[in-house]
């Protein structure tokens, strides 16, 4: 069996096993729930804080509740978002707060890495778990997201996932595409706009795609990525209707794909510009299976890092 | 029996029995508090959510301690105030919170209708409490002024009360009107600068008075409302002063009311503006036993929403 | 034995024996907890509220922790830190609070003597903790001094302790002159730049020195004080680094000390300004053990005032 984990920061490297384990525990935790079971007492008597450096009241939130389900206290430690706390300064805090005796801090911090530096500098027991690190990692959206698809369509190795948008920029596309490859996926593309794609040497077992008719072709799963608007003028589309109109999920497109495609986001969506309404909406989206997910998933991931 | 509400947005056409079932409720539980009771089990298990897009941290933490005194859960959803969230991005902050398996959401929103909207918008089984929408309605602060009202005054059908103030754009005095016409109040004067005051046709049961003391006359209960203070230029007064003057409740005229005339307002106060501090800190005053009630009847609407 | 403390406010003037008493009760807690035990269930059912009108996400943290680790709820009021709350509207805020039932409030504020105008003017049996007021008290951190110092050097009576910095706006500094006064120790220094120093009346008993090498010789503990850097401009130091020079504790001055001697700091620390990176981080640190021990005397503070 592979070991326990004490940390998660990322999904690179994990091996399949540990994955799968999470996934078949996040499982386990939705059926006890779909069963009436409300709460659990696995985690009484622990502490887990939420340390944002970046606002993000849904993922917060999705923790906070995963944290409480599982029994454990949740405290949320409202440092100013303005404060850009590295070096020495957030490992001040860092070692203030495992000295309060937490036993899991979820970190989002706007730089890549910040929650391994955490890990590097622990002094004591803390479990480290990223919520969102720069441009690095998101693993638990990468988890939910392979647990949605899991839920669907198991069958990894004949799947072709799609992931489209800002996927340079995007945490949540790279911890995607390490979950899913660790998982067996074979045929993962990229599609976006070339100055929003990755190198090519950053995934060279992903197929890289300008043209989303194209990518969407046949596909088992497609996953849109939110357009931070700022990102618009970096692209040489004039305006968000001219990006809707190369990027966007729409029926037409959707229409392109294997029949019974999962139509993922992770959320919240722009209507309009990266997924059109009746799609987000429609009988295909599993956007708010995502999101439930999302607890169940981070249940799991408590657990493992926190059960004694 | 009066079926059992699964939302609360508005007290507008509740019938008379379910008003008295939830002031029952909250006396119940008055009782049980004052008895040593602290804290009841009956929403172990269960989470409910702050969504409150006007801050009020009164308000707020009175839901706050309602929900935890009967066992739930509470998690403040801490969205910026500044964002105008309605339409279609106001649903989706439903449906992602919905989909993470919340039981109930506490809204208070500046758009008058926007509970009902998220009641029809709601895909799953949770609830919707009102806690303040534009000038619509506070229906929790109608039922903590009723039971404030019946705690000393149970007769309603023989009673004279007054509400003085910004009648027309105040959730509360239309809560209170809902609350107390139903329970049989016959006699409701509203008091206020014309500019102020609600068109006739809306609460044609009501008398429209623009003199305070001729409207406090043989009063039972005074409910004086909190001047919003941008509101001063509206009107023809002056200053605050004036408006003291015209429409503040000072010893002088709570003398004109009926002996043990109870003083009330929603808070917080402002003194010397719509009620003189000996009247506010006075023996006839009921504003902090208001407050108390307020959790009360929070705690009676979420159990009676909340209970399976 | 000396009476309950339904109030903490200031450690001026406790008796020696009260003081011993919540000493004695945080350690046994800090025993507990190295035993295993992490959660008591002595205050379940209380609430404490969080009531601070300056921003400190440490001291609210710890008093959060201190309260769950009890068994209690704890409400963050969040007051905007804008509001110069004082006078009448504070006092509303609190009788608003007490009428919400609440067992306890811990109140920092920027005003000296806030909380003790909160005692007397509180009307229900709610306890008022203060967590730092104006340059007056913080008597928590003043007993969390205390109970480091006691952990390694019991024997107060013949102890040497030095406090370093800007003593005349410290509130740390007064309570920890007050504990370490009431504990039996007889020689406490004084130092800083002439104008951070306390007039020589207000502490008699102490020694005070403007040369630190002087000061900190011989000494078996040493506390540093953090420099709000604002304050640089009323000494005659030209810079930061001038600070550092004259009043900042690093290795050379470290080993004028008497062997073994605590090093000390409220935190946050500010490297380089009134402590050298390696005497922070240093062996004879016990700056995170005092984070340690706040937990456990906040602890013992809660259930001094709140036991029944």
């Amino acid at each position: 069996m592979s070991p326990r984990l004490r940390h998660l920061t990322t999904l690179e490297n994990l091996p399949r096993e540990t994955i799968e384990r999470l996934l078949d525990r996040a499982e386990a935790l939705r059926d006890a729930c779909a069963h009436g079971t409300r709460k659990l007492n696995v985690l009484a008597g622990r502490t887990v804080l939420n340390l944002f450096f970046e606002p993000s009241t849904r993922t917060r939130t999705s923790f906070e509740l995963a944290a409480r389900r599982l029994g454990a206290d949740v405290i949320n430690f409202d440092i100013g978002f303005s404060s850009t706390s590295k070096g020495e300064e957030l490992f001040d805090t860092l070692h203030t707060l495992e000295a309060m005796h937490l036993d899991a801090i979820i970190v989002r911090h706007k730089h890549s890495g910040t929650p391994d530096e955490l890990v590097h500098h622990a002094m004591s027991g803390v479990s480290v778990i990223n919520a969102g690190d720069g441009n690095r990692a998101h693993p638990t959206q990468g988890l939910l997201d392979a647990l949605t698809i899991r839920q669907h369509r198991p069958d990894f190795e004949n799947l072709t996932v799609v992931i489209c948008g800002d996927i340079k920029h995007s945490r949540v596309a790279r911890s995607d595409i390490h979950a899913f490859s660790a998982l067996g996926v074979k045929r993962i593309r990229l599609c976006g706009p070339a100055t929003l794609m990755p190198a090519v040497e950053e995934f060279p077992h992903c197929q890289h795609y300008d043209d989303f008719d194209a990518a969407i072709e046949g596909a088992d799963a497609v996953i849109t990525l939110r357009l931070q608007k700022e990102r618009m003028a970096s692209t040489d589309l004039p305006d968000e209707a001219a990006y809707f109109t190369r990027y966007g999920l729409d029926q037409r497109r959707l229409a392109l794909a294997a029949k019974g495609c999962l139509v993922m986001h992770p959320g919240p969506i722009n209507r309009g510009i990266e997924i059109a309404t009746e799609v987000a909406d429609g009988a295909q989206s599993r956007i708010l299976e995502q999101v439930g997910n999302g607890v169940f998933v981070r249940m799991a991931v408590l657990n493992e890092v926190l059960a004694r």
